[in-house]
């Protein structure tokens, strides 16, 4: 068993689950809203942790949170906690029913709109209180349950990053026997998230070598155990690694992260589309590593010996061959993104607060030759 | 400049130490009591300090922390503390400092006896409140600016290691500046001490990814530079890296330590003898890294690598190689420690905190054998 206490305490071990009814009495939550998505709900699995919740009457449950989660779902599963007089939100799920969770967590305590909280525009001084929020994830991928941010696609069409200490889950559960029945693609695609956080934290150019540490460790775990657990999801020790890869990556990028997540949110916001987070950041990867690769000498020695691979091997090169040994499509193209969409992310990819921690400077003209590369 | 912020705020940077008034105004010091030894008394560093501070009235100082700082030692400065009407703790200094100013803290809001707060016989529910203390490392191997631990020799002849969240410094400032005057010995001693931790740490059983990360990187970043920093006092690279070796030792330490500081502190109880703890660290780590071999075949690989040795190189080998080069002894009886001791030293060895967390069962018969090798 695992306590980890790297700004918020972490729970990790198989079974951790269990300890919720504990979790929330210790921070006096007797009416929480369980933010969920509609698949946990059918696969039985809301319920199955619910019934283990002795609380006082029937249990507040927003299941209907969207794959990149929009303003929109914010604002109905805030009325929800509003209307049920919930004092406190549970994340059970991946990365999308994190976010979702935030944000109504956040907004039940210091009030709307969302966006006045856009860090890039002084949003963190306007952050009051938030709701005391535990994650639970059910995906080793997005690691919210470590991180101070999320991110939500507006009405307006872009799609924010939100990141303030008070983000953080007051207490987070990671409890790898809840990713056992995960499917190879979920695996795969949410373990390449994983990956692609370890390494865009390192490459990030500040300094803080503690999360440099942390996110080599993490893709040490990563890229040693991803393709064990997509080929047997019952793999016991792969899940506990993967997980913990994904709460590591999480851990490291308080560095900052890159281009491939400026890339990633400017398509993931495409409502029309709805393309898978992690899978974006896998078929994007390669470019940018190509393109950041002059900038970076040293952190890809490291790197390759973190992935086991030999001196001077094509980093790029093993992110593909992993991409295509796992089963995940081949670029953007193969996910249904067509080239005529690039001119209107670019602006989207430019602005995003990732940018700013790329390991080299990139700009418009630069993104436009990673997005026809990454196709 | 590094902003880490890993249990405590820790700001980490060339003239960090100009930050001190603002530290001192942000946790409401009025009164600081300045934990210091003789020897940065001697050498300017604390006036230089001091002269930086608006302070209302004149600064009080406790310059006389011996190495291995005594009960005793602890008893005078915290009358100094509470004659002069402190409000908090300015450790400035090696570990001494640290651990005198850590146990001041404690005693003035939680009142005596110091042993009462022993970790292994329930001490820590007996803690209530400690006093705010900042950490400014005048050398880069104790870590203590980053570690809830401290340690102090008792008048009875134990070496007691506390241990709790609250020893934690409210802030630290590091400073590589101030370590670019310290002797080749002290540096390669101090230095010897990170490695050790790092080390220990990533050898200790408990489950902590993150923090064997920590480790993993504060022994890549030390083992590179510690002969530099040795050989070239004023290189600021050097300096600078080992520092945060130093303090990436501690951050990994949360894990445990493990024989070789069991075996340290037993020695460094003598108060006759005076041994410096990070000369006692480098020259048992070699006996202590064959003993655990058997059961360390993973780290072992791992720490190879973090030191750049080809695979099954000889660890113990290479430290003593490294304790040479940087000119320390050859082992405990070059130190002055006679055999004889050698009885006297067991139990303390055993019952030490470390024992606990070596990464191979230990005990008295191990530890005899250990220190004849080590002599």
């Amino acid at each position: 068993m695992a306590l980890l206490n790297y700004g918020n305490p972490i729970r990790f071990e198989f079974g951790a689950v269990k300890h919720l009814p504990e979790a929330l009495a210790k921070l006096g939550i007797v009416r929480p809203l369980i933010a969920t998505d509609a698949g946990l709900r059918a696969a039985g699995l809301v319920e199955r942790i619910v019934d283990t919740l002795d609380l006082p009457e029937p249990v507040c449950i927003y299941d209907a949170t969207p794959a990149n989660p929009t303003e929109d779902a914010v604002t109905e599963a805030l009325a929800l906690y509003r209307s049920a007089g919930c004092d406190g939100v549970v994340c059970l799920g991946g990365g999308s029913p994190m976010d979702l969770g935030k944000a109504v967590a956040l907004l039940a305590l210091s009030g709307g709109p969302l966006d006045q909280y856009d860090p890039l525009k002084g949003g963190n001084k306007r952050v009051k209180e938030v709701a005391p929020l535990i994650a639970i994830p059910t995906t080793a991928g997005t690691g919210s349950e470590a991180s101070m941010g999320f991110l939500i696609s507006m009405n307006d069409g872009r799609k924010l990053t939100f990141v303030n200490p008070q983000f953080l889950p007051k207490m987070s559960l990671c409890d790898p026997e809840l990713t056992l029945g995960l499917s190879p693609l979920t695996t795969a695609a949410t373990g390449m998230d994983a990956i692609t956080h370890c390494i865009e934290a390192i490459l990030a150019p500040s300094d803080n070598p503690p999360a440099d540490g942390i996110g080599l460790d993490g893709l040490w775990r990563g890229w040693r155990h991803l393709r064990r657990a997509v080929e047997d999801g019952s793999d016991r020790q792969a899940r506990w690694e993967m997980m913990m890869a994904s709460t590591e990556g999480a851990l490291a990028f308080v560095k900052g992260l890159g281009a491939v997540h400026s890339m990633s949110h400017a398509a993931g916001r495409l409502k029309s589309l709805r393309l898978h987070h992690g899978t974006l950041n896998a078929v994007i990867l390669p470019a940018v590593l190509r393109f950041n690769e002059r900038a970076c000498a040293r952190p890809y020695v490291r790197i390759r010996q973190a992935m086991g691979l030999p001196e001077g091997a094509d980093l790029a090169r093993e992110i593909e061959r992993m991409n295509a040994a796992i089963g995940l499509p081949k670029g953007l193209a193969a996910m249904g993104l067509s080239a005529d969409l690039i001119d209107d992310m670019l602006p989207h990819a430019v602005a995003d607060l990732s940018t700013r921690t790329n390991a080299r400077p990139i700009g418009a003209e630069d993104y436009a030759m990673l997005f026809r590369e990454a196709m």
